[in-house]
């Protein structure tokens, strides 16, 4: 289970956006003076989640993460006229919601690594790794409580923490739609779109939604940019998906077909579930009522994908709501420089490799 | 793990005091008013382990908890001056967060019983349950968002939220520091009593705080009636300490040693290690080497907790910080009658059985 480093994937920074790169060292400066407190034990763990230190709490470099929804944060806040400093309690929430709820899946599916370093219930444990992601939602819970401090209207703040709230529910019942679904080869892409909107959906849409709620209190200005943040959550995950059945190990840290063999949800399967010829459809149920698939079932599963030409249907469907973030954003009344940047990301999140 | 129906504790909730009655059936509504969503199977299990349903989700009458931190923060509301309605968002809120906790406890220890019932993870597996603890507590935090809706001022209902906030990471640290005592034997009393002051201090604390945030705004008082939950926190948990080695299996729904045989961290057992003969160590210790412990390893623990006379330690222990809750509720400037219900409830939690 040691971790040993990452394999280097500039090329992979280099297509980033700008606009990831630009709040960066500030995100980073406050993601680590959330988790600077020096308790016994469970700080370190944190820590080492997050990529900053080693197992033994010694300093490590492991590749950084986009830190997607700190970033939708700023970009909302700015777009809609706040300010940077004023929104970073929010960014950082976010980033600390995202990776508790990591750490719990982590342990929901038995995963021993997530980019390429030993997940925190295969180092320590299960009780500690629960606790662990507990104390992460609560640290969350008390950036946003410097809001206040930072000069944030005082119902301005309540209304973000709110929002974070609501999402955060959305996200829990997303979760146990998920888990509700595993071993049912009835899910429909309904079901699907309902389950991904909840699950990874309303935290990319309340990260939009909480930037611009501290930048403006113009209500049509924050109902097109609810739309965006929809929209975008659902490129997100649909993007996510095709990349974990046709992303490459080296950029995404699981081998071609990972989620073929984790029997997920995802998009590729619950699409070719549902529009399989009669005799491809009782293959895949035959392999799918397996425990456990072998390499030869995800072969089979991977050349129906193949021949129902799948892969194209998840780009087309994510580039769908892509378009359709984009459309939400030229409705929005929104500085032009931004609204640029804001094209590039929407842009990248369904091309991206990783 | 079917349900059976659980004793009747008839005798015990007679000996209840009072305030405990009071507002019992309102706490109740407003209990099933904040899980009363219909979201697919998540619900329904919540519902489950409140006590309202069985595992089909047909209505069930299990016996009653004493629901002590509601009552605490109605208590502590309105022997402030304010009012049972208005603080009854956060008197929910903290009976969810604790309810959140033991889902995620009876995970952590593997109990497949609490209170005669079948845990949720026992019934429904480790990822539904940890998603379902997840759950509650975000209801919590939506409960507390009602503040404002009952006419409590934007301040104070974001001052409660941050108390809430603050004591449930303290109860997450107190729960780490627990785990990182397992297999320990050389946690002192000092070690004790700062986990105990965490895990189960900081909610009954903070439920009297919440209560009297939302009544004054008079911070001698506030600074009176932290003191007091303080004490009670610690007089409660001794007390429970107690209970998980001498209580009765009829109204604990625990065998008599069950905490020597979980090889808790309880009161009982570290104050032994701590003032034991040398020989009586050495036999403690080669007997929590052991991975499990026999029925006679048990029995040789008693036994020598009963010559050091270790239960009267702890009910002395537990009677300290009794009159420490007297004293300062004998300082804080509330209404007589109210006081005296206070009273009742503090003498009650050191001499209950269940």
């Amino acid at each position: 289970l040691a971790s040993s480093p990452p394999p280097a994937t500039e090329q992979e920074t280099a297509t980033l956006p700008g606009i990831f790169l630009r709040h960066r060292s500030e995100i980073n400066v406050a993601l680590r003076d959330g988790l600077s407190s020096n308790h016994v034990g469970l700080y370190d763990m944190l820590r080492y989640y997050m990529g900053w230190v080693d197992t033994n709490g010694a300093p490590w470099t492991a590749t950084e993460g986009k830190a997607l929804r700190p970033t939708l944060c700023l970009l909302a806040c700015e777009a809609t006229g706040g300010s940077v400093r004023q929104s970073m309690p929010a960014a950082v929430a976010l980033e600390f919601i995202h990776n508790f709820s990591l750490i719990h899946d982590d342990i929901q599916d038995r995963d021993e690594t997530r980019h390429h370093r030993a997940t925190l219930w295969a180092i320590w444990g299960v009780p500690k790794a629960m606790v662990a992601g507990n104390a992460l939602r609560v640290v969350a819970d008390t950036c946003l409580e410097r809001l206040v401090d930072e000069g944030i209207e005082i119902d301005q703040a309540l209304k973000v923490i709110g929002l974070l709230t609501e999402a955060y529910l959305e996200m829990i019942e997303g979760q146990f739609l998920d888990l509700s679904y595993e071993g049912r080869p009835d899910i429909g892409m309904d079901d699907y779109l309902e389950m991904i909107s909840r699950k990874t959906g309303a935290l990319i849409r309340c990260s939009v939604t909480m930037g611009a709620a501290l930048g403006t209190r113009n209500e049509a200005t924050l109902a097109t940019l609810h739309k965006f943040g929809r929209s975008l959550g659902y490129a997100f995950q649909i993007r996510d998906d095709y990349l974990g059945v046709w992303g490459e190990e080296v950029t995404t840290g699981k081998p071609v077909g990972a989620d073929i063999r984790r029997k997920k949800n995802s998009f590729p399967v619950v699409y070719t579930m549902s529009a399989a010829s009669h005799r491809d459809r009782e293959i895949l149920r035959a392999i799918y009522r397996k425990e456990e698939l072998s390499s030869k079932d995800v072969e089979t599963v991977l050349d129906i994908m193949d021949r129902m030409n799948v892969s194209e249907s998840a780009n087309r469907l994510a580039a769908d709501h892509c378009d359709a973030a984009l459309e939400a954003l030229n409705m929005a009344e929104i500085d032009p420089d931004i609204r640029r940047e804001a094209e590039a990301l929407v842009n990248f999140l369904v091309v991206r490799q990783h």
